[in-house]
C-alpha cells in the first residue's frame, strides 16, 4: 500500500466519522429547516449555473477525447453534459423534495403496556447514507437532497469522468449549507476512497448506487453495508387464456414501446397456448410496425414468423425495443418460467379470471405484480410515494419502488412513570394490558402533562 | 479443498435450492393449514420426548468429557441439557407460536392510483431464512417454528456439541410436516456446510445468529446476507437534575439487579452532578447489598468508596451484577457518553422535565429509548409483539425487539382494467389520483367482482 492510498484512506475514514457526527445532531434538525436549507441549495445551483457548466464543459470536453481513443461511449457524453435546461430541472427537483411531506417523526405505531406505561415506535433518520454514482451529475443533488430531506448525513462518490461537474455541485450544496452540522454532506473522488467507503459498514447504514447492472453488482459484491438497488429489470407480461385480448395486446405492447430503455419495461411475452393463434399474428404485427425485433421459442414459431429465441433470451434485459415470447401451457406454466428467469421486479398478469389472477400475483416472487395492468405502472411517482429514492429488487428493508420512507428506520420511544420490570415477573406478576393507541402521537412527557 | 468438503458443499448448494423452491409453494400455504402443522410438530415432539431425551444424553455425555479436558464450559453443558419439563416447555413454545395472529396477507397500505386502478401493500413472506446457533437445541425448534407460521422456507445449523439432540428434534419436526413442500426446513451439521451457506446470499434472505456476542459478530462479518440480531446490550441509564429520587434509585436498581445476564441490563449508571451527593450513596449501599461490584469515574468516587472504573469499563457488556458509574454535568453529557460508548440497544433517562426529556430521547441513537422506566422492558413479549424473532441493533430492515413481523416482507399488486402508461404521459397525461384507501383489503380480481 502506497503512503498516498494509506492518506486517502484515512481521509475517509474522517469523512464518514465526521459525517456519523452530523448524522446524530442533523436528527433533530426541524423539518423547516431542513426544507429551507434545500430551497437554499436550489438558489445557489441555479445561481452558479454558469459555473457549473463551465466545469461540465471541461468534463465534457475530457470525455470527447477519450471518446475518440474509444476509452468512453457516445451515451456516457450524453449522460454526462448539462446544459440550462438540465440545470433549472436539477434545481426544481430540490425545491420539490422540499415540498414533499416530512417523513420523520411520524408515530408508526402506538401501544399501552400497562397504566401509565407507553410505547411509541416513531420515525428517525438511518443515520448515514452513501451513494456511488456513474456519469449523471444531478444524481449527486438528487441523492444530498433526498438525505437532507430525511435528515441523514451523506457521502456522495461520482465518476472521475464528471469529476468537475460533481465539485462545482457539491460546493453550491455545502456553501448554501453552512447552517447544517459540518460535514452532513461529505464528497469523495478517488477509486481508493470508494473502495475504504464500502469497508465502512460500521459507520455507513446504507449504500445507492446509482448506474449501469454491472456497476450496481460491483458494489454489491463489495460491500457489507445493505445496498439500497436493483441490477436487473427482467419484466414478464402473461397473456391468459381468459384474457381480454384487445386489452392483453394494448397493455403488453405499451410495456414494451412505450418507453423500452427502463427496468420496468417488459423483456418476455408469454402467452397461454389456448389463444396463441389468435393473439400473436397482431400483437407481432404491432410490435413489427414499432421496430420491435422479436424472438420467439418452437411454439410461438408455429404462429408467426419471427426469429429463434436461445436460452440466453429468457435471462436477457434488452433494455431496448426488442422482446422474447413463448407459449405457455397454463397459468402454472408462466409462474414457474416467471420465477425462474425474472428478476423479483415486476410482473403482469392478463386475465378476466380472478383465480387465475390470483394463482399467478401469489405465486409469483416479485416486488411489483399487476393485474391488467402494464409493468410501467412501478415507479415511485406513479405509486403517490413522492420523491423516488430507488426500485429495490431486494426483500429485506424496502422492495420495489421506494420513496423518502426508505432512508428511514424507527426509534421505540417509551413513556412510563418510574416502572420497573420486577412488578411483572415472578408470582405475583402485574399482566400486561397491550391496547393499541390508535391514532396517539409521541409527545415527550405525554403522561406528566395530561 | 479436499473431495469431501466439495462434496458437503454441494450438498449445501442442493439444500439451499431446494429450499429457495419450497419458499415458492410455502408462501401460499393457507394459516390452518401452516398452524395444524405447528401444533402437529409439538405432538410430535411430546410422542417423541424418550428419543430426544437419549439423544440429549449422549450429547452432554460426550460434552461434559470434553469438559474435564477444560474444552467446555459448565455453561455450555448446562445450556446443552434437556428434561422433560423443558421438552415440555419447547412443545407448548411451538403451539404458542400456533396461537399468534397471521403475519401473512396483510394489506398494509392500499391506494387508488386512478379509476379502477388500485394499489395494494401486502404483507409476504421473505422467502429463505437461516439460522446459525450454538447450544441450546430449543433454538433449533424455536425458528423453525417461526419460519414455518411466517410462511419462510429455513435452514438450520447448530452447533456440534449439540448434534445428537437436533438431529432427533429436526426429525420431529420433518416427519410432522411431511404435508409441507418438501425440503421446506434443512438441516446442515458440518463446519465446512455453514461456511458455504453464509455465501449463498443470492438463495438465502436472512440469517438470524444466535449464540454469543463473539458468535454473532462472527456471522456477521462473513456473510453478505442480512443478519438479524445483536451483538451487545451496553446499556445505560440517566438519573438526571429533576428525577425524582427515589424512582430513579429503583428504576436503576430493576435495570442492573433484576435480569443481569440479559442484553438489556443496565451496564453504565450515568448520574447528574447536581444530584450525586444525595442519589449516590443510597443506591450504591442498595447495590452493594445485592452483591452488585461497582466502579467509579474520579467524580463518583468524591461522593461514594467505590473501585476505580477504567477505560474499558464504558465499552463492556458485563452481563453480570457488575456497573459502572460516571457523573456527567449536564443531559449533553450524558447523551455524548451514551452515543459514544452506547450498542444503540436501549437507552433511559430519569426526570420530570418534559425537555429534559426530549433531549435525551431524540438525541440519543438507539432502537429503544425510555422515559421513567427501566431498560429491561425492551422485549418482544414486553412490547406486545407476541412471538420474539430477536432483537437487532441494526438499523435496517427490523430494529429493536422483532416480532413475526420481522420475517416478513411485503408485495404490491396493482390491481387495474387494462390501463396504460401512455395514458399518464406526454402532452395530454392524464392525472393520477393517489387516493389512500384506508381500510381496503386486497382480493384479487376485486374490480371485476364490484
Amino acid at each position: 500500500m502506497s503512503e498516498t492510498d494509506t492518506d486517502l484512506e484515512r481521509g475517509t475514514d474522517e469523512l464518514a466519522r465526521r459525517a456519523e457526527r452530523a448524522a446524530l445532531r442533523l436528527a433533530n434538525v426541524d423539518e423547516a429547516t431542513r426544507n429551507e436549507m434545500l430551497r437554499s441549495i436550489a438558489d445557489a445551483i441555479r445561481e452558479r449555473e454558469e459555473a457549473i457548466l463551465a466545469a461540465n464543459a471541461t468534463d465534457v470536453e475530457a470525455a470527447e477525447a477519450m471518446l475518440a481513443d474509444g476509452e468512453y461511449t457516445q451515451a456516457l457524453v450524453d449522460r454526462l453534459k448539462l446544459d440550462e435546461t438540465k440545470v433549472e430541472s436539477i434545481a426544481s427537483m430540490v425545491e420539490s423534495v422540499a415540498e414533499q411531506d416530512d417523513p420523520l417523526g411520524e408515530t408508526l405505531a402506538a401501544r399501552e403496556l400497562d397504566e401509565d406505561l407507553e410505547l411509541y415506535r416513531v420515525s428517525v433518520p438511518i443515520g448515514v447514507v452513501a451513494t456511488v454514482f456513474e456519469s449523471r451529475p444531478d444524481a449527486l443533488v438528487q441523492i444530498a437532497a433526498l438525505a437532507l430531506k430525511s435528515g441523514n448525513a451523506v457521502v456522495l462518490k461520482g465518476g472521475s469522468e464528471a469529476s468537475e461537474s460533481n465539485r462545482a455541485l457539491y460546493e453550491a450544496i455545502v456553501d448554501a449549507t453552512a447552517d447544517l452540522p459540518d460535514g452532513w454532506a461529505a464528497h469523495i473522488e478517488a477509486h481508493e476512497e470508494v473502495d475504504r467507503l464500502l469497508e465502512l459498514d460500521d459507520r455507513v447504514d446504507l449504500v445507492m448506487p446509482r448506474g449501469s447492472s454491472e456497476f450496481v453488482s460491483y458494489i454489491q459484491e463489495n460491500t457489507q453495508i445493505p445496498v439500497l438497488g436493483h441490477t436487473e429489470g427482467i419484466c414478464h407480461v402473461y397473456v391468459d387464456a381468459d384474457a381480454d385480448l384487445e386489452t392483453a395486446a394494448d397493455v403488453a405492447f405499451d410495456a414494451k414501446v412505450q418507453y423500452p430503455a427502463v427496468c420496468n419495461a417488459v423483456e418476455t411475452l408469454l402467452v397461454n397456448e389456448s389463444v396463441a393463434a389468435e393473439f400473436l399474428p397482431e400483437i407481432v404485427d404491432r410490435y413489427e410496425a414499432a421496430g420491435v425485433e422479436l424472438r420467439g421459442d418452437e411454439r410461438t414459431r408455429e404462429v408467426v414468423d419471427v426469429d429463434p429465441a436461445t436460452a440466453d433470451d429468457w435471462d436477457t434485459e434488452y433494455g431496448d425495443l426488442e422482446l422474447s415470447i413463448t407459449v405457455v401451457d397454463d397459468v402454472y406454466d408462466a409462474v414457474e418460467h416467471v420465477n425462474e428467469h425474472g428478476s423479483k421486479h415486476t410482473e403482469s398478469i392478463l386475465t378476466e379470471d380472478s383465480d387465475t389472477a390470483e394463482t399467478f400475483m401469489t405465486g409469483v416472487d416479485a416486488a411489483s405484480v399487476f393485474h391488467n395492468a402494464s409493468t410501467r405502472f412501478a415507479d415511485g411517482y406513479r405509486y403517490g410515494l413522492g420523491a423516488e429514492v430507488g426500485i429495490s429488487t431486494g426483500k429485506i428493508h424496502a422492495r420495489g419502488p421506494v420513496g423518502l420512507a426508505g432512508l428511514t428506520t424507527y426509534k421505540y420511544y417509551l413513556e412510563g412513570d418510574g416502572h420497573l420490570v420486577a412488578s411483572y415477573s415472578g408470582e405475583d406478576a402485574a399482566p400486561f394490558t397491550h391496547r393499541e393507541l390508535d391514532g396517539a402521537e409521541w409527545t415527550p412527557g405525554r403522561l406528566s402533562d395530561r
